[in-house]
């Protein structure tokens, strides 16, 4: 029999992360200076980046060693398990086979880890003594202080002033580690001190939070900037997702035939595909879904364009599906689903119809969470129960049609600190939320004009 | 090289669980009837246990078999890894190679559920549809609820209102799992009626939450009463920590030299150490150390006597090391060792000198706790960390002696519902606290006297 809990242990880690730019049918279009809407140069990158990682960036090399010094930090946790999801079959009733991948496992919480330790190696060896960073709900904020906190770096953490004060115990888990979180706007850069001026009692933004981070970064010589997903090179650090997944179903004999993952800038949906999508590109026929919340639909209702990362304008130009950079997502729970744009990866792959792309909404989402955590255990976040969501959508079909069909979905985190938006669901106080057609439009007008 | 995690597979979990019972060099002193003072009989408690688990309460077998279906359940996340702290011993510069049994992987974050899930076991079986207990904290209810919705039996949680208002995550947590958690003092109760009457501002306190869930399961044909620690079936059913510890200690051809776990009730200190504990008994050389707080030094300040388990002296007479069934220990932040009395077990063990007994403080607990979350990544449960401390402190003896001693700890727990104690530490609000000799001997005179 299959056990619960596919392991594997240590020496069976991957060596190597899986770079996707190597196998793409059409190659990514260049990233572009927001000023001269010029293909960006590496120069142009590295005020924030370490060399390492900008090479990273840009490789088409299929397969990149990964540094032992980044597997020994990354054994704490790794492998993680890949779980059969016996007891949510039995619940639906399924003939499908339903896998997860579970991410929770880390110290973190969450996937995010996969590549903040990757990142504060790399900043390390190039001799940064400080790395600088935002965060809104604090999953990425919590990742990057772990991992500075392994290596003996510096974390500076510019987190989003309304969550600073709503989410206080994010902000005391990347203290426990050691970094040093400041509400933002804050007095210490240009950008913070604009807004407080105009607005003393601003409670701040995802967007203002990066460009304070990255103003900080690219201020002083000991510090660089760290981002937790969309880029390159971040997906590719959590490609160990999908390796690890690949050995772990080849272990019991299995291959899915479905692959699902949450996606909102990328980095866990990107995680788990890339090394499936490899077999997808060289024939292979698995469907592979990427699943984001209605209330921010960039994959299922934006186009794909230029457009910038953030609401300032001062990240570079990317080619990806978007709603616009100054489109303002409602409050839903799924906060690292709340992204106006996605990881130019991933977008190519949908253009590319390499990668199918679905939109639930909140309500259909935390009842799946519920049906998985009375089933298997585990309370989910709500940004991996989207996933969640869609796996029972599919293993219902499969009941109605009869079909045994193999499902892998990317379990990305827990949700010990979302336990307030479950709160809200159980007393009844969320909503779905559609976004009418007029609103993403209107966004979709302040468009950045490229000549391509 | 030894890895980080030491893992078993699923079919090396164990298949008995070891009662130290049968190889007590003294035996247990019988409970006594609260009313006549007369030996408990098993008919006292089968209004509020099913008979499996009164049996196996005042059973002498060595070994007693672990249901399948307990098993199956407890496979969601069981075995547990035991880990090898490199980095923690990097940091201490100790030639001593520390271990720890990682318990904070349940989905309800602890040791707890090796027991909720078997005690929901039994009384599944034995035709009771609901359990009804009370939590302090939230551990010991969540686990209950976790088990309870793997089964589909109703669970009644009465939950100390000043957490119910406090913590409200723990509670959201429960209702996760199905739970119906009620703030006690309620008014479902006489118990607690009472209460509301004399003081409609009640805030509650963990011995009337006992009392109104044993009245609760007293008065209801369908119902049964649940307890998280303190009696012998439930530090039965933790002795897999302790089981699967040695199997993984030998798989790397290690055996402790010292055992450390924190003791409240006594459950995690029993589940890790009793399966030691029968090697030292049959003449093998180990320390085997329990922890308390210095603020509730049962096993270090108390005496061992018959005392009642709750303020209301509704349950049976135990003979235990105890500070007195009125003492009231401060609001230190490791809730779950905040009891005055202790498993008779582990009472007779220490009485006997096979278990040694320490107490720290708590700003020593957190200094421990956060250079265990900075090394090893892990932030754990207060409780927990009482048991990192004495380790940490052991390991810098190995340090001034060059002694190479093989540490295994219990990891009983993680902190992800404790980060507001890590706030108030961090924000230096805690204080050390060392009970006055005066205030322990005052406690002590309303012990019972009971003629032996």
């Amino acid at each position: 029999m299959i056990p619960y809990k596919i392991l594997l242990n240590e020496h069976e880690m991957p060596k190597q992360w899986y770079n996707i730019q190597a196998d793409l049918p059409n190659p990514l279009k260049p990233a572009l200076n927001p000023q001269t809407h010029k293909p960006l140069t590496p120069d142009d990158l590295s005020a924030i980046f370490p060399m390492p990682l900008i090479m990273q960036e840009v490789s088409t090399e299929r397969w990149i060693d990964i540094p032992e010094e980044i597997l020994e930090i990354q054994k704490l946790w790794r492998p993680s398990s890949v779980h059969r999801a016996y007891n949510l079959e039995k619940v639906l009733g399924t003939p499908a086979r339903i896998y997860y991948k579970n991410e929770g496992v880390s110290p973190a919480g969450s996937h995010k880890p996969n590549t903040a330790v990757a990142q504060a190696y790399y900043n390390k060896v190039s001799g940064i003594k400080r790395l600088a960073t935002e965060t809104g709900a604090g999953q990425w904020g919590s990742a990057l202080s772990l991992a500075c906190s392994s290596f003996g770096i510096e974390c500076t953490v510019y987190m989003v002033k309304v969550s600073y004060h709503q989410k206080p115990y994010r902000r005391s888990l990347m203290e426990a580690w050691g970094a040093n979180v400041i509400p933002s706007p804050s007095d210490q850069t240009n950008s913070g001190r604009a807004v407080l001026e105009s607005n003393p009692e601003s409670m701040g933004s995802l967007g203002l939070a990066i460009s304070e981070a990255v103003e900080d970064a690219a201020n002083r010589e000991d510090t660089n900037y760290s981002l937790g997903s969309v880029l390159n090179h971040v997906l590719l650090h959590q490609t160990i997702i999908g390796l690890e997944s690949k050995a772990q179903m080849e272990k019991v004999n299995e291959y899915p035939d479905v692959i699902i993952a949450s996606c909102g800038g990328g980095s866990n949906f990107g995680g788990l595909a890339f090394p499936f999508l490899y077999d997808k590109i060289h024939g292979k026929d698995i469907q592979i879904i990427a699943v984001e919340p209605s209330a921010c639909p960039t994959l299922t209702r934006g186009p794909c364009t230029y457009d910038y990362g953030d609401t300032a304008k001062l990240t570079p130009l990317v080619m990806m599906y978007t709603l616009g950079h100054d489109f303002e997502p409602p409050g839903i729970h799924a906060g690292g689903l709340r992204y106006h744009g996605e990881s130019p990866l991933v977008s190519q792959l949908v253009k590319d119809k390499l990668v199918e792309a679905r939109s639930v909404g909140q309500l259909g989402v935390f009842e799946a969470a519920l049906t998985f955590t009375r089933s298997e255990g585990i309370l989910p976040a709500p940004e991996a129960a989207h996933a969640i969501r869609t796996a029972i959508d599919i293993a219902q079909e499969c009941k109605e049609s009869g079909e045994e069909k193999t499902i892998l979905f990317n379990l990305s985190g827990h949700g010990h600190f979302d336990l307030s938006a479950y709160d809200d669901y159980l007393a009844g106080k969320l909503d779905d939320y559609e976004y009418p057609e007029d609103a993403i439009t209107r966004s979709l007008e302040n468009l950045p004009k490229i000549d391509l």
